[in-house]
């Protein structure tokens, strides 16, 4: 690994701006961001509708870093922090494969820089000033029924999923019926990674429900008096994480949303940091693209005008072949009919990039399974549905220099103006009109 | 403040076992423990039996270590994290006052380099095995009603202290009921603070006892399976973390462990790794001098070999006057009488300390309000007492140079041979045996 | 009213075996029961599919019995314990309406004669000994987790639906997620209804699943030593409780079993007792008939032998034209489409009772808004599906004289041999064939 | 036994006011309390401070009363209803032992004839109307965490008496901590204790209190509008229940209040109707006669006007003796040292006895390992002390006729005009002043 801070200094940051975690972790400063017009393309990375197959749709956002690198361009990977499965023993599951890898693994899913704690410790400093409020009666109409914030752990814990507070006596009250989810589940955790700095946080905060008082008026964390001390606890997880990846090239890893509210992706910040800093920013999605690429779409881009210059669809020949009705157990069975069946659901998701005004490239992940005739058929279908290529990607055992075709077809793909996005319904549509174009649409 | 390689280049540090945290924090690896007989002689600062009017312990141990450092000596201070108090706005509480503080403040109080997290997700972690082995029978004996484990928080959170877990069903279950305590008084920051190392903190953590079976043997982190991943998540928590005084001398501020079961002190291996490098390492013990200075020398000096050279207590003009039944309100007003009915409290503390074998130095910590009749009033009934001196320290106001009365006459104190100490009873005493030695000598 | 010994003289009771309770309640032995074949036959009045408008079963069944003495016949009416509506100032819910009431009603409907009340201590005392059984460890795989059986209270309380029992400490335990339910809900009160004597009670009650031991085997009352106190509970409770009609004949009220593992009927060792005295025993099954008569048949009247002579179906205008989509506020309206279109449901209800190979008397509730051509028309219909006579019933102004046509109808159709009834199942077939079996059929 | 009608025509009431609950129990009605000056002479049994070797004070009451009886006394006993303990096989202990019990013993120990059942659905009636309220908000100012209403059971339950209600959602609200009593601790038992009839027990239910609203003002039951619901449950509890002892008297059994708030004795009620039936009722104090006669003298004597003539105080010789400091298993082996150490528990009680100007004697209830010289021991001690006499009783083995010299003894006692009683305090004493009293002379 390249000290972190050779890392910032390649990638042109102010070494004022960087401050280090370790040899190879660093914080930076929010003012490193460049305002203005971005001088890079971004970049989204989606995938395929899940199945146990696994696509690998992180390494191949790593993969494609590391192999812009290696054909001289400046890139930024920004990938979102991965959660909890590794606290368990689960190894490298946010960080890549094989010779595409995010480093250092092991410090990346464990603690990292602290960012995650700070989440939760702001998220319950909130429920503790909540139940305060609503046992004391500080805040007209609050009682303790209408106390809807619940609590988060950094730890899967079922037994936290639903339970009683406040037993013991009135000191110990209000009682209550509420539970803990995970923090990535946080709703701290989504502001934080669309908020665009510290007054954008600040005011996001400040709008949090936290309960209903008793005429069914939201009540926020401001009403409780909590923004200033969370802000407090936040004030240096706003600021993105610099890693590198196995080949040296620099990543921003910040942000991990997960659960109903959020979109999935990583921070705004990072992104916008690193568009002002590369030719070509590499950012991934979140869940698959029916549903990440959208929320992406719709979520993030929209607002924070974040849009991609193209899309890059991971797909493997495995995975193809589960959409295709094959059980996991057969999967290493060459299998081309199954191929042609499970392409549908490549195809939906090209055309549904593509309705966006996107140029979109498929990258078929390639595994020793894989027959010839299965990845010509998985191209042949993904170009006639729309895509601009598709391409084999070496990444997990060639590295950056496996990934070269890809990149390449992605840097055609990306160039020329940016493109006139399309977004499936306006800005100030009904939610009962917003429903209906999905709908039909996704 | 200086860049905190430079403290640790100071120091002696090679640069090879310093993991900067920020510009101003540090980790400092393990390896850099110096083993075989310390170079530097430890001086244990206590104080006064507490009262609302303050006494200055921390502000005292960082002002005279600024005081060693203005005399030329090589010296480092060792103190405990601050607990959670900042989080809610409250300053300075565990970094000292006016120009005897140590930095970076704010940072300090508020995560550190998340040791505190880090205990925090080790010891809820150990709660959800533990609960998971008492659901599913893994455990001979093992029942949900024989768990004993409860689980923390960093949020100070009345309505978390009893609580219901497991409900909403099997899948959610262990119904028991537990609580949580706030993480200074985790038994897994206690032990963190005693471990010599890796291998020991390994071995301690295996004996932790989480519950009972239904033969009331005791049942380990071990036998749910939980150290492994306990230790990940410790591997860096047992790092001593480096900042400074505001004068530039290098301090170590590792682990904060409370309540009952705590000893309230720093880490053993922080005041391991001070004394290879200073010649005098000033640290300072939990609560007031009867409990705090007693847990000092049975649970961690003795078991650890950190025998002190000299003990400072700190003692102000206006807690002696409290002791002496003056009430806060009327703490300003001169009173030499209620001084002189005051000092029975330091009478008391200094005879203790003496019985110990050990030379001690009663620091009075200057106030504006006090007048040179009472200083004259504390300084002779601390010395009839048998302390070596009672000097003034107006290191609040004046930083290291208002400490070098204090410094000098602590020198003085440690020259010599180390003392020979005299424990209140034997290390295979029996625990009455115990209770009725201290009793009778605190 | 008349003094219940002097109904129960008439009746032909012996009055050793008489109890009184007040002056016009009493509790008649066991051994007065008469053995070998019965005297009198037995006639069960079911109704319409329930709708808001109501269709007066209980008023017909006690009209009918008042109307049959009326022409002269020994009859007895036996029905189910109102439950607990009253108490909160609903009058007259369980005991009829107008002229046809049983008496005295206030003292029917709260307390009675305290068998709700013995059902509900039996049944508590069951949870109590089940969980210290459980706590102790005294049967051998029964924890806490494993325990099934819940409390129930005889008010209905919301907040006791789902609670958490045990906290407070180890004296105090097993903390455990559980409830009660309302007490006419207990399984013990379906057992009662059930029980043929004492000897099978106990039997019944010894059986009684109270939770599963580890590895899957039932926990029953006898396992936890509950039986005997249960038994000394429920030894009065047992016995029939003896009232009388409006106009002096008798009715035996005994057990309320309501929720879904009951039948809803009153008790086995009521019918068993009014079958050996009277010629006529007028019954009445729980619910609408589609669930109710079918309970009735396939639980009751097959385990132990009660089987009816014939069967009356109480039906309104008002609800037919209900049934054929008429709003509750536009019943006064005279309607005959809609009575057309209502019938469909008393057609289908006739058919299933005749598919029972059952003689079937619709009785036409009278309602002063009922024009000339409705009643004709729901006559018309009900004899068209098969009904023996469809006749208007006027028991709620004029009493038993209102009920002479229902009175010599019902006995005409009860007339000539005992019906030999076709069952939808045998009683060897599967869980699975009984199900196919009545929603075929039902 | 006697028919219960016997019984009551024998003592004098008119058959109508008589309603039979089987054949020997009775409840009486309220009219039949005759007005005016009693008729009867009211003698108090208490006991000395309990010990675990017993001391009889229950059957002392049943045999004095059979005494009586014999000496052609019209006599009548009030007793309190004896609490659950039978439930779980535990035979006779509220019913009296021997010869001198009351009849019929099964029955009035289970069930009996509902009193403790209406107690308990009013109490929890009123716990369910509370706890909606608070949850609709219905009574301006209370909220859930302001109600102190808990609920009660018939069984003892360990696993109630710390209980979290209202859990599955907003529905089943309010969650709350609470738990069960046992139903002889019930306010509403204490309540109808006291009442002098149905008016007095309506306005004293309106007042109970069940909760404090948000600015500390008491909320009642009238105030959640549960007072006529209450009123309907308890109309027939308030009626005293006509028993009788094992030679044919009159005993009339009704409530049985225990706990803190409650004084432990039958009712008002049934003591006014013996009074006015008998020219001797004998009632019982409850608890021993430190805390126990009192309670009689202070709550319920002085409240209703129902003084006694005469005061009983049994002592047995084995009770003496474990005062004196004898183990349970030694008091069969004569020892009068320990007789006369003991006897100043009995000095003391005497001597606070005659303090409110009460006549008194003391019942030595006579065991088979009782010596004549602790008999004379006894006997001697209890005279000096002021005792009137201090008798033998011999009722449990001989009945009615081994309690005749002590009938003598106390009917001479109570002879003369009625003692004019001397209260330990005025009735307008403070609160502190009452304590301040009862210290000084109990």
């Amino acid at each position: 690994m390249r000290p972190v801070m050779e890392v910032a200094s390649d990638m042109g940051l102010d070494p004022e701006a960087v401050i280090p975690q370790g040899r190879f972790k660093a914080k930076v400063q929010l003012d490193a961001v460049r305002q203005g017009r971005p001088r890079g393309k971004l970049v989204l990375v989606t995938g395929m509708t899940p199945t146990r197959a696994g696509e690998g749709k992180t390494t191949t956002t790593v993969g494609l870093t590391q192999a812009m690198g290696h054909l001289g361009h400046q890139v930024i990977a920004t990938l979102r922090e991965p959660s909890l499965g590794p606290i368990f023993g689960i190894k490298g599951g946010g960080t890549g494969t094989g010779k595409a890898t995010v480093e250092p693994q092991d410090e990346i899913n464990i603690h990292f820089t602290g960012d995650a704690h700070a989440v939760g410790s702001a998220h319950n400093l909130l429920a503790a000033l909540t139940d305060n409020a609503a046992q004391r009666g500080t805040v007209p109409g609050l009682t303790p029924e209408g106390v809807t914030w619940r609590r988060v752990t950094d730890v899967e814990d079922r037994a936290l999923r639903t339970i009683v507070t406040g037993l013991g006596g009135p000191n110990n009250a209000p009682v209550r019926e509420t539970g803990f989810d995970i923090v990535t589940a946080s709703e701290v955790m989504a502001i934080l990674a669309l908020s665009a700095g510290l007054a954008d946080l600040r005011e996001r905060l400040s709008r949090t429900v936290v309960g209903l008082s008793g005429d069914g008026r939201p009540v926020t964390a401001d009403d409780v008096g909590a923004v200033g001390s969370m802000m407090s606890l936040l004030r240096y997880a706003i600021q993105p994480n610099l890693v590198q990846t196995a080949e040296g090239q620099p990543v921003l890893i910040h942000t991990g949303p997960f659960g109903n509210i959020a979109h999935g992706c990583s921070s705004v910040v990072a992104d916008r940091l690193a568009l002002g800093y590369a030719d070509y920013v590499i950012t991934e999605a979140g869940f698959g693209a029916d549903l990440g690429f959208e929320k992406f779409m719709h979520i993030k881009a929209r607002s924070s005008s974040l849009e991609p210059s193209a899309v890059v669809l991971v797909a493997t020949v495995r995975a193809v072949k589960m959409h295709g009705g094959v059980r996991l157990r057969d999967l290493d069975t060459p299998n081309e009919e199954a191929v042609e069946r499970g392409m549908s659901n490549v195809d939906h998701l090209v055309r549904m990039v593509r309705s966006f005004g996107l140029p979109i490239v498929v990258a078929i992940n390639r595994f020793p399974s894989d027959t010839p005739g299965e990845i010509a058929a998985v191209r042949a279908r993904a170009e006639a549905a729309g895509a601009r290529a598709a391409v084999e990607s070496r990444v997990v055992v060639e590295g950056g220099e496996g990934g070269v075709d890809l990149a390449k077809a992605v840097v055609e793909a990306a160039s020329g103006d940016a493109p006139k996005v399309s977004y499936m319904y306006p800005l100030e549509a009904s939610i009962q009109d917003k429903v209906l174009a999905l709908a039909q649409r996704v």
